[in-house]
């Protein structure tokens, strides 16, 4: 049975960075399915990894060793970690890019530094871990699982960093702008919710402990970002004109603006990060 | 054996759409051998995913599942489909964009609704069907070709949507852009041409039923395109001085509109849609 | 065993030329695992390619196919070729794409013009060996590698373009740059350099014939390149302030200048084939 390795980096498709950490893999388990989850993340940006780790981690099958690389610090004492649970390992800089997913995850797991130099290239460069460390720890791990153990000491604490913003009062939701996706649909904090009625939401906080469970009314929801607001939430794109506005619930759960086959981002020049309000009226 | 998943969407590689469809596709068939054949159609443009499929298709192996998610109205009533013949199947919203390709394939076949939610996620969210819908299907069929009858109901009728525009009067052939390359290269609904001496042409219609089958000669054809005329086919880029205009049959029969290492499409500021002409002189 | 099959070439991932390879590829050897090395090559530009091939061959298993179509000269009289080394194969057009990987390799090999149809496909479009030639000619070696012998004749010189720029004159090492990544960072001629201490790099030219082997001292090197000057090399981004433009050694030994978690391409206007000179002081 092939055992898939999935690449989440910001590398890009333009340069060899992606294509060699492929080589080296197959050099060490020519068995793997390596699976692109993308190379596309905003160079830098780990919370951007970890929301995208966040959205797609529980689609793949078990045992998926996923091998997350973007990693400002490169080259700087930050420590290459393996993280073993029951279903998935994860290789990556301790920087905080497996947080959300862990979190998510709710699992016991088990971390390692990645510091037994079997399990890495000879000669270490400065500036590609990618090649030297995570390939090669990724690949090792999809051989064989039980390498985890022999990877390095284990580490008591992993870097995790703050969980988006989400908060609640006075029946506002405020939260932010996560992701801009090849569509210009934008993706928010905002989450997670599902349908449970026509017109019924049932919100589950990700994140933003305080917050309650609710359940909320979608015709009487109000989402505010910029100077744009839609005055509900709807099921889909074409229940609104060609070209408008509309807020919906994307397919992991957040609350996304879009335009009906339109660039919703560029028509209301939003950027990742940029606050959103979700007002609830009776 | 490995059997050939092919992907063509509109989902670009920004985002984590095309590793999410690729990761349900593992966990239900892992021995699926997965192919991108682009993920870069003009966001929503069903015409030119179908003249895409129409391009590529014949080249697959023999058993190849074809997931085609170029989808402006998903969410909406449109059917998700199923289609097998003898040597492929696909899978695709029914909005015509297979029509070019099974004109093409003219073999008997048998289109079902995919309705059987045995057959689908448990959750169908409002926005990706490629995720909870087209890959779930694909990867069954992939896994046991037989599973097509157990899909859903027979679809008597499948949406077609009109064939490019091809028509001759008066020594003129008139055809539209289909597609602008990565190079810049315009390639027009102009074809199928083959070469069948030195400065004869053969054009057996693609579409434009009217149009009889005929040979013409290449140094005997001026190809319009805005204000640029091109005043025979060549057989090759090189043929023409560096940075020239020329027309020429692109690899799949398609008169194409090019410049000899340069990026005609910018030069002479061509859109998908716009018009060509191919007029024939004595 | 899965046999490795590499791609590399300037047809980007806009649209179907690569996916229709691949389908090539699998419809004759089922078994391939094809890796994208990068598609993203400057349209036309061999060099480029020759430079990426030079920086990724080595890492993947032995016993890979590399295929390589940059081709500036399609349709003209240029010859498509196989090479055979102990550890790789490679096809190409002969056009010197293979230069750089070759003469790293350093050794034996034997060439062969690929001329025998059993190997291609029954009709040979002008405009797309990648599909037409080189895909079925890497499939058919990575099925069986002792094909090479009845691809064609054999070759007694390939064409070869001249290595790098690389000078040395009055403590000057004078290159180019030869590719600008991603991220920016701004890969010069000027290697391959190793880390033997501290502050001592080896330099082990890759071309450049007259140039001796040399020990330098990072802290008494001035890198210029347009008005820009760094002065010395870093070992890796972060021991430079957010922003700020640094020379190190990239993980290919090469001379890299960037800017921490910035673009300096962009910053500095850098472009392929600029001049760079690295200059010693005591």
């Amino acid at each position: 049975m092939p055992k898939t390795i999935a690449l989440l980096t910001d590398f890009g498709l333009e340069d060899i960075y992606v294509g060699v950490m492929k080589a080296v893999i197959l050099k060490i388990c020519p068995a793997a399915q390596i699976v692109d989850v993308t190379h596309s993340i905003q160079p830098q940006n780990v919370r951007e990894a970890a929301f995208s780790l966040l959205n797609c981690y529980q689609y793949f099958p078990e045992g998926t060793v996923f091998c997350v690389v973007v990693d400002p610090g490169v080259g700087s004492a930050r420590l290459p970690i393996a993280i073993g649970t029951e279903s998935y390992s994860f290789v990556a800089p301790d920087n905080g890019v497996l947080s959300y997913a862990l979190a998510h995850l709710d699992a016991d797991y088990r971390a390692v530094k990645i510091e037994n130099p079997a399990y890495f290239a000879d000669r270490i460069s400065h500036t590609f871990h990618g090649r030297d460390v995570f390939a090669h720890a990724a690949a090792h791990l999809a051989k064989e699982p039980s390498v985890l153990a022999d990877l390095g000491d284990e580490v008591t604490s992993i870097v995790t960093f703050p969980m988006p913003q989400l908060s609640y009062a006075r029946h506002r939701l405020i939260g932010e702008v996560m992701h801009i996706d090849h569509f210009g649909n934008i993706i928010t904090s905002i989450g997670a919710f599902s349908w449970e009625g026509d017109d019924i939401l049932q919100l589950r906080p990700m994140w933003g402990e305080e917050i309650p469970a609710m359940q909320l009314s979608a015709s009487h929801a109000h989402i505010t970002i910029h100077s744009h607001t839609a005055h509900n939430i709807s099921h889909a794109y074409h229940e609104v004109p060609l070209g408008a506005i509309l807020a919906q619930i994307d397919s992991n759960g957040f609350l996304e603006i879009s335009a009906n086959q339109d660039d919703a981002a560029a028509r209301l020049d939003v950027q990742i990060g940029d606050k959103v309000m979700l007002r609830l009226s009776k």
